[in-house]
């Protein structure tokens, strides 16, 4: 399988530069060998816009007047949505009926056109539409465009720490994990790349173990607060971990709730729940991971108050 | 009055460039005519950590071995401890009785020395170390190193938005405004500064009216939740105000509140009571405005918890 280049993701810097926010590497207060990367702060809220960015610039001029199509019911919707915008070019989200109303709303506002249907035939949906209109679908991370525009994630930690150690990242999908294990790998082969997901959704660690790719279903998964890392790999995320990742870690609820608070009081970070996953594995997995120079990934921070309230009275963590 | 320069601002920036975080300039999802200057990601979280590190470069390096001393409940005494600590340079911090635990034991994380004293003995105390130990006194803003540090807010602000038209700034002792409005009119002549304060704290806004300094003392401005906000200006800061700054605007504890609210949910920032003035003035009082480009600097993200869940409750902003 033909896996994302460095010069890929260098290519999808240059592409995203004028619509993604650079974010910068912030130091913390309470460990002089921990940075963080707040992804968060992105305008869309989330590392998402920089895949969706990067398959925006990727489209043929002759076809940008088609737009383009995705089904999603969260921060990829979102981050095709602000992209298109920013590039003048149409945007069709689907998702499955019973959505949150502010999520919807949200795409909305960044001029998308939102197509309600039943769960089970978003997909069919998205690829109609394409076929009907011509506009491009753009998934969320099964896509060789959406793996270099997150690894600019990873091109950006190594510019503005040339000398780390360790680079936490969440794993859901795995575009992202697959983009910055490719860009640190080739910048400083030394580093050691880890992912993160919960132990509620660890379907990236049972894939790398088992050699391919398992799914555990959403019946399962669901019981993770961490809502953006319920769902599996893909082969070509799987191809792209299995050649570059250096381990997995599994983080408890607690503890995931624990990192959140953590973010908010001593980091003034709002982080959802699949944003503080790599920082809880170096909070309470430290003695699993290798010393040094350390990165944790805050991949996003579109969380519910709610959720974020109940995370400001969890006890702290270590 | 010898006021502080853009050559001064310039000198600081440079001194502080490997202490000072360079904080990014964030559009917002909501309005894309404004940015917010998030000073609350500081290591420190606040602004505070740019005049102090300032103060702290610009030692006689024949009495740096002397060290520095304030005194301080609040985000100046961390930001100095913090400074000198980077610098290697002893720090004593003179904290009234009461001060809340958590900020003390976060000075001393940062290696300084604590020495607490009853409230109406502070400033006396801290004299005293200052001539009993050769420590450089560094008030908190009524001081022209301080005023050049925290004036690179500005200049940040102007290199990364040149065309920026309206900048709003949160007004206390006055520091941090005196050095954004010096740099951005200096740079930026059209643009507007505009100062921002508590209506139950509006001290610099009478002290501009009367054209002499006002003090409302303690008494009365600690009815305001902006607990940052509640002092008078000084002579050098309220002369700085007069020439520069080109208006004031007050807001209310509910606009206070809701501002809070408006920047965890959208903006995933962790900001404290007097960091979120300049967006409630935006929010709520556009029409009192100048339209166009608008920065609104996020001063700080140091918060109690519970007033933070309390502001994720509050109505939201228009």
């Amino acid at each position: 399988m033909d896996l994302v280049s460095l010069a890929d993701i260098r290519a999808a810097a240059r592409a995203v530069a004028s619509t993604v926010l650079r974010t910068p590497l912030l130091p913390t207060r309470w460990d002089d060998r921990l940075w963080l990367k707040p992804e968060s702060l992105q305008p869309v809220g989330s590392f998402k816009l920089r895949g969706a960015a990067h398959a925006v610039a990727c489209l043929d001029p002759a076809r940008r007047a088609c737009g383009v199509v995705t089904h999603s019911s969260g921060n990829h919707g979102q981050a095709l949505a602000y992209a298109a915008r920013a590039a003048g070019v149409p945007c069709t989200v689907v998702v499955p009926e019973g959505a949150p109303t502010v999520k919807v709303d949200q795409m909305r506002a960044y001029g998308a056109e939102v197509v309600l249907v039943p769960r089970e035939r978003r997909s069919a949906e998205a690829d109609r539409i394409a076929a009907a209109t011509g506009a491009v679908l753009v998934p969320p991370f099964d896509d060789r465009r959406i793996i270099a525009g997150q690894g600019t994630v990873g091109l950006e930690i190594v510019e503005d720490l040339p000398d780390v150690d360790v680079v936490l990242v969440p794993v859901g999908g795995g575009g992202l994990a697959s983009g910055v294990a490719t860009a640190v790998r080739a910048l400083r082969p030394s580093a050691v790349v880890v992912g993160v997901e919960p132990a509620l959704a660890a379907e990236a660690r049972d894939s790398l173990a088992a050699g391919e790719v398992v799914v555990w279903g959403e019946a399962r998964t669901y019981r993770t607060c961490a809502d953006g890392l319920r769902l599996p790999l893909s082969p070509l995320t799987f191809a792209h971990l299995r050649a570059r990742l250096d381990g997995i870690l599994t983080v408890t609820e607690d503890e995931i709730r624990a990192a959140m608070g953590r973010l908010a009081r001593d980091a003034r970070l709002v982080a959802e729940p699949s944003g503080a996953v790599a920082l809880a594995a170096r909070l309470f997995h430290a003695d699993e991971l290798p010393t040094g120079r350390t990165v944790a990934v805050v991949s996003g921070g579109n969380v519910d108050p709610a959720v974020l309230t109940a995370a400001l009275s969890a006890p702290p963590g270590r």
